[in-house]
């Protein structure tokens, strides 16, 4: 713990690093290899202008398949007075020739009539069906010169500019180039990327995990980034938290790569030894910076030889590049593939001449208030979505260890340092990646969330419509229905006076709306216990029970409105409960706390339980509804949805998960004028 | 010539295709293979769903180094009123318990205090140094239960879904999905795909060239499109114009591959085998498309086993794939690609079960008035710029052999069967090839050509501006910059009255519009003659030579104005010259001509005859300018220019071409208020 980290702004971080790299001459075009000219070229970047060899094409080409012939004779030509042309004729000058689509052009001749605008002669003048052998051919209208001849050089000139230097080559460009009269290009040479990962703690993928193991992915990850941006990334084998293993690994790794990522051990932890392996094998440049996620990143250069072993007798005239860049590069996951978007895209694109990747940027309204800190760059995983012809994004988690945020994420936005946060309802920049069309075809759902979304998402896909669903709760998402934030929820509020789903609950949230609801499924909520249930528990009279810890759901989702009306009615106070304070957001998340011993037992669904492996208590069945304000419910874009529901396949996808009763499902529930 | 080819709308063409391809079970997900999971897994489709394995974390991890602690135990500290939790004490119970981020937290804790928020302390109650060996901590402040630790399944659930199928792997997907669990994965075989190049007249690229070779490149271009779209291209060698041996090489083709391209012999020409070749060796489903470029298009399916085969003995259990797609491919290179585009994507997206790659689309207006068959789907290449705020399509050359219009197009605009045509200034629907922020970075330079341009460009791109220039002459110039059609306009137009270049012609064609003008070169023009001047031309009084061809300029060019001002003061009157009505549209069209002996002489720079390797005569030295509105003089885009031309690197190039003065580049001529 004696390094601590200060960060600093990312633009100052970005500058210093960029100019030790300029200083130590590596801000420039690593270097240039020559190719062959094949489908492997796709998405090299070319070194130096390609100029033309030749021309294309290289001579006048017919550019139909025809008769060549003189313009200035078929002048007089009509569709009532044709004219006759001889062709191949012994006779001088001969006035028309055959010629193939691509043929050169007689030296004599100025245009080309089509074929199929002629009428072929035999040797008496008479009609012929014969193809290359008439005598003459009849026309009946002229032609200008140069119709349908492909002059010399009408593609490509000679010694004009094909393509300029830094361009990322696609398919015709190789067309081009070989048209051109290339058969190899001069092409910015790959740059090699090192990735070391280091921690005692880590496995292998694919590894039986023990407690305190960690799957080691970011390597993966990292490596599949570089390849991406069109270097070539070496993954070494894990390194266990030890300086002289790490140093010995990073001046292996330096010798023959352009740039080493070191991952992880850039925090200023007791074992985080990143930044001292820089300090001793070249430079700290930086070591933190106002990012998040990512703030621990280091930033350095490290020579080629040992410290040792330039202040040995070795001669002084050093390799042009005997130092490279090193990055220290943090172990949370997302943190670590922001740090390699944000810091080694430059490097590269500088080092391939190209022009840095950008997402398309496109504003839209964020939807919850969010706090981020002042001095930070805060980049946020956003989900988007048009809803109602408004660009809406909604935040994801912002855990930097949780990498499905950024799988599920449809872009980036920034909260730049400066500000404290943003305001739902404010604009915002988003950096996309996905396109807009994808984008558009996104159906956003909002509310509780229950497994049959996933399901229903796999189906859609198939749809060309992309289900992404945020999770609220039930009365969250009737909420933000009535905020214009979604096109449809997902509900299972229970009306404790009707003993009704969802229809009072809809009234109360969003007044004067109307709305579409539909029947999605029936299913068993109960408690989920512990394999065997060892606490021997038997129904909500048992949560009162001190021994038994409870994990709740929070206020709002329809499990805790159906908790709550159950101990109400079974005069239950919620105080005799241990753990009713204890909240947690999603099924999934009650069964984790079950099956990690956090708490012996939650309600929940029988799903969660099975997939978690735990027990199940069944205690009631409930509906779920699907809804659909009316302005979205004759939506082409929600139309595949209903047509799913209607749908046998979908039906009997549900039907073979546990706990679900599909037989209402499609059921119109309550349609609004 | 037997065949005849019969142009079906392209909707009908494709239905008809894929409703084949159905009946044959080809319209479904290729197969399934399972890769390990690493980079190379970048870009391959998932062919299932896939589901956790695992949760991450598996166990209730730390996200901090600090100490693990009781929450409950810490609510009364304050920051003037600390607490002291015992450390790894042998007391039972232990209080407080050093954890590294990622370690698993002890069964009794539910909360971790960041190291930096904790003091340490000694035996003797004093704060000490030591890192792992306080006794004790001190700590200012409580912490809520469950901060700082990542409870299992933060990130993924065991059986959640992770991914859906038919999803394109990008770097974070690795990530989730061996977060997940897995370390290999299922993902859609690649299509292999067959590219066969016919055609007795083609060469290889690299080949040295005589008149009538075509050099073969379409079938590098295909199979690196077929790359990009997912697929596997395998390239064979060419085949001369013969039906036996196109034959062959199909059904050779056909018993390894998915599908075959046969490129091209795919119209109705004396030599083009196609059609028959895919009657012969299985059905023609479609022989042309209503569009353009590339209706004469082949839709067939091919047998594995010939005909011959067939029928014979072999056991009639054929093999699943007895039967697979072929498409008769167009020769022309734009043809050849958008073909390809057209039919051969949504077949390499349903056999890798994706979604077909869209491009973006924006509305742009059309800047010039185009013809277009009614009866076809016309796709126009547009170079697209924004200019004033307006996006603008500017169409490229229609040649179906113009590939370059392909590698300059900034996208694809359809002008839709059904209609004629379209109007200057209307509204059009662009597919575009480039990111938004490509095209906002774009200069677009229209009137005379000059080849300081490309080296110009060259310089831009350095600078992150990319240069689109068109050609339209020197007066069409000034005319869309009237019309707000470019950002600025080369020109080079004298004055008769007044010997003074441009000014006046920017005051005719752009009367009150403020501009400013920078002189770019002084250049020579001449007459282009062949290498060593056969026909003995010496200046404008040779042109009366009835031997002596001329290749004109088009009206309005500024060579054109040029040589009408000199004949007019040596009263040589333009019917005297043979070819003064043959107009060409560039300098080096004019050396072409020359090149190709369609004419003896032009006038044009000395740039363009060394191009072809002509010989050129010196005559007059003109002055070329950039003409710039005052809107756009100021603009941030254009700044880098300004820079350019006041800069010695770009000065020094241009000086290397011969035939250039730079001595006036960057003065002022003229900058109105």
């Amino acid at each position: 713990m004696s390094i601590y980290l200060h960060d600093i702004p990312l633009p100052q971080a970005q500058s210093r690093f960029q100019q030790a790299l300029a200083e130590a001459d590596l801000w420039r075009l690593l270097g240039v290899g020559t190719i062959p000219l094949d489908e492997n070229a796709l998405g090299r970047v070319t070194a130096e202008p390609i100029w033309a060899k030749v021309s294309s094409p290289h001579y006048h080409a017919s550019a139909m398949d025809g008769f060549a012939v003189r313009a200035e004779e078929t002048s007089e030509a009509q569709p009532s007075s044709p004219i006759q042309l001889s062709v191949n004729s012994e006779q001088s000058p001969t006035q028309a020739q055959y010629v193939d689509t691509g043929d050169p052009m007689p030296g004599w001749a100025n245009a080309v009539i089509p074929i199929e605008n002629t009428e072929a002669l035999g040797e008496t003048g008479r009609i012929t069906p014969a193809v290359r052998g008439p005598s003459s051919i009849r026309i009946r209208a002229s032609v200008a010169p140069w119709s349908h001849v492909r002059p010399l050089g009408e593609d490509i000139v000679a010694t004009q500019l094909v393509l300029p230097a830094g361009h990322v080559l696609r398919p015709v460009d190789l067309g081009a180039i070989a048209a051109a009269g290339h058969h190899q290009i001069n092409v910015a040479r790959k740059p090699k990327v090192a990735i070391i990962p280091t921690g005692t703690e880590l496995v292998p993928i694919g590894s039986q995990l023990e407690a305190g193991d960690i799957l080691e992915y970011n390597s993966l990850v990292l490596a599949a980034q570089i390849k991406d941006m069109g270097g070539e990334a070496t993954r070494y084998p894990i390194v266990k938290d030890d300086f002289d293993l790490i140093c010995g690994q990073v001046l292996e790794a330096a010798q023959t790569h352009d740039l080493v990522l070191l991952n992880a051990g850039s925090s200023a932890g007791a074992e985080d030894f990143s930044a001292r392996v820089v300090e001793k094998l070249g430079i700290l440049l930086v070591h933190g910076v106002a990012v998040r996620p990512g703030h621990p990143v280091i930033l350095g250069l490290v020579h080629r030889k040992s410290n040792e072993e330039s202040a040995s007798s070795l001669p002084l005239v050093a390799p042009r590049n005997d130092t490279i860049p090193i990055i220290g590069v943090p172990g949370y996951p997302v943190s670590a593939v922001l740090t390699v978007d944000i810091f080694v895209e430059p490097i590269i694109a500088k080092w391939l001449g190209r022009r840095q990747k950008e997402l398309p940027i496109e504003t839209a309204t964020f939807t919850r208030k969010l706090v981020s800190p002042a001095g930070d760059d805060d980049f946020v995983r956003v989900v988007v979505g048009k809803v109602g012809g408004k660009l809406l994004a909604a935040p994801l988690s912002r855990g930097a260890g949780v990498i499905t945020s950024l799988v599920q994420a449809d872009g980036l936005a920034l909260v730049p340092s400066g500000a404290q946060g943003i305001e739902a309802g404010e604009p915002i920049q988003v950096r996309l990646y996905r396109s807009k069309s994808e984008i558009e075809q996104t159906i956003f759902c909002i509310g509780s969330h229950d497994l049959t979304l996933d399901l229903l998402a796999q189906f859609l896909s198939e749809h060309d419509r992309r289900l992404v669903s945020a999770n609220v709760g039930s009365q969250g998402g009737l909420v933000a229905l009535r905020r214009g934030e979604a096109h449809l929820a997902g509900s299972h509020l229970l009306d404790p006076q009707s003993g009704e789903y969802n229809i009072s609950s809809i009234r109360r949230y969003m007044p004067g709306i109307p709305v579409k609801v539909v029947a999605l499924v029936g299913r068993e909520q109960g408690l989920i216990v512990k394999k065997g249930n060892p606490k021997g528990i038997i129904d909500l009279r048992s949560l009162t029970n001190s021994q038994v810890r409870f994990a709740n759901r929070q206020r709002g989702a329809g499990t805790r409105v159906l908790l709550d009306y159950h101990l109400n009615s079974m005069t239950i106070p919620p105080e005799s409960i241990v753990g009713y304070q204890q909240e947690e957001y999603t099924h999934l998340a009650v069964a984790a706390s079950v099956a990690s011993d956090r708490a012996d037992c939650g309600l929940g669904i029988a799903a969660a339980a099975q997939a978690l492996d735990l027990d199940f208590i069944p205690l009631f069945q409930e509906r779920y509804d699907l809804v659909i304000p009316k302005q979205f419910a004759d939506d082409d874009l929600l139309s595949p949805l209903f047509g799913l529901v209607a749908d046998s396949p979908f039906r009997e996808a549900v039907s073979r998960l546990t706990g679900y009763d599909v037989s209402a499902m499609g059921a119109i529930i309550l349609e609004d004028e």
